[in-house]
């Protein structure tokens, strides 16, 4: 089996990559070959030294899409984008790398078929920013996409495209709409829902964290283990079960602020809850409030997509993954 | 006022033009210039001439959308689309004309922005053949966009398109979801849609017309003189009103064919009736079986736009408008 990971180098690649190289048969198959792609060259894990080609290359570029698909991968993971800020303040970067660059990855595809048979499952990273408030209490399976920002529109396009791809048999194509990823891993970053992670990542090891907006705040969570869950099953599974319509939302938590706070309290006692420092920021929370804060992923739980079920879990999670298993 | 009608030679391009002859100040302001544009030149209506400029031009060509818009029309009526079934038969020429002669508008707009300041008012034909099913038996405003076609994802995109460039302040935009246009005038054709119109229009003038399917097929419809009058009303409505969901089902009336035939012998007698010759074909009953039955369009209806509610209204407005008033 020929994996493709386009986005290896970054925070869901990475994950990936870590999953595959302790579980070498996550995606059903023995993995006889790894093509590692990213503007940037992605590290390549030391057990997948041999199989493994790293390429620095971006997707958007004149010919790009062409020379990744010649080699014919048969699952493609497309995980690569401008993030939304970014796709916010260059509109013409977003567009190129965010719908330009995965169309020219669905077409050299369907280039590449013409040749000779070729039906690659493509799995791609989406997003909860295809859709744009007002929201109901939840949203189901069945509600809008009408995003309020580039990246979402970007994103929802490209669900278009990969449903009516997949349609024509063009590729095996699987959507893979990722709520926000808590605890991410690394250094505090400006992303407006980087609190979200700061104030559990940052007391877990003795350090202040800042929040910028009230506790009783909502959103919707899945731990970056999930995340890789979601991408190991969406090669795994059995495709003719989901039919045309082939952009999921993925399962995960609803929460409050104060509950992840709470949960904190009971993983890491009252010394890490009080290392978080309120200090309200109106535009965080403005941004804030116009994120969706509940959905019932129903078709993707049937299809077998599973997350967590509390912030406690979460927490654990970030606790073995990231910090050898004690604090 | 300068109003430039792209795709000003198809059905729906000719009647409106033939409503703004018959009443010049239909937009609101006194109409100075008009600019009619298709791939074959479109006909100039004669109380015009002196105002118009009528070019043969494809969208999708290179240099053709900044030719257009370098004339700075305040009003742009994008109708032009390469047809569902071409779409589907011919993916490239699909996702060229549809997507991007379309895209190609949009940026040509935003690189005349700026030179100088430029906002016009993009009124964009879209279709309910954005949903797909299974439906709910309402359609609501917030179902989802799941196209089964090439076609219906082409116009998916270019409402999420328009929704983002208008929120971006490129243009001022409004998607008007039409319904299946019935009366259609003119000879039969081949659209698996065909039959709606050609089982009423034929008979209205003593021809024989074909029905296909039974008589319980439930569709969604407007008159041809409903379809312009939403074009109208979307060019001089107040946009402030529509926030950012900027993509509209359009009103119409949800009725079987049953009580299409009812209307016509209540309008025309059982002589019309009996013109109607039934020739089941499993292939077009399963196409038709696949569209969309009724839609509750409470937003287009909130923000003004009207139709017919009943299929004697709609043969009535044929019989005015296409066949001087009497049978």
């Amino acid at each position: 089996m020929h994996v493709m990971i386009i986005g290896a180098a970054g925070m869901i690649g990475r994950k990936l990559l870590e999953r595959l190289a302790r579980e070498p048969d996550a995606l059903g198959n023995e993995l006889k070959k790894l093509t590692l792609v990213d503007v940037v060259e992605p590290a390549v894990p030391p057990v997948f030294s041999s199989v493994s080609t790293a390429l620095a290359l971006d997707l958007s570029s004149e010919g790009a899409a062409e020379r990744l698909v010649s080699s014919r991968p048969d699952v493609i993971y497309h995980l690569a984008a401008i993030v939304s800020g970014e796709a916010e303040a260059d509109f013409e970067k977003g567009y190129r790398v965010n719908l330009d660059g995965t169309r020219a990855l669905f077409d050299a595809i369907r280039s590449e078929s013409r040749n000779e048979p070729y039906l690659p499952r493509l799995i791609f990273a989406s997003s909860i920013a295809v859709f744009g408030e007002p929201f109901p209490a939840k949203i189901g399976d069945e509600f809008f996409t009408t995003p309020l920002t580039s990246y979402g529109t970007q994103k929802a396009i490209c669900e278009l495209l990969l449903a009516d791809y997949t349609r024509r048999g063009i590729f095996d194509g699987i959507g893979i709409r990722l709520p926000t990823i808590c605890i991410r891993p690394g250094a505090p970053n400006k992303a407006a829902s980087g609190f979200f992670s700061n104030i559990l990542r940052e007391p877990l090891v003795g350090k202040e964290a800042v929040l910028p907006v009230d506790e009783n705040v909502r959103h919707w969570f899945a731990s970056p283990r999930s995340a890789v869950g979601f991408f190991v099953h969406a090669a795994r599974m059995d495709t003719s079960q989901i039919g045309p319509r082939r952009n999921l939302t993925m399962p995960g938590l609803s929460a409050l602020v104060g509950e992840e706070i709470e949960a904190l309290g009971r993983v890491a006692g009252q010394k890490a809850v009080n290392l978080i420092r309120r200090e309200p920021d109106p535009v965080i929370r403005s941004i804030v409030s116009g994120w969706a804060t509940d959905f019932d992923a129903r078709r993707a739980r049937e299809l077998g997509f599973t997350a967590e079920t509390s912030f406690d879990e979460i927490i654990r999670i970030h606790i073995e993954d990231e910090l050898g298993g004690r604090i």
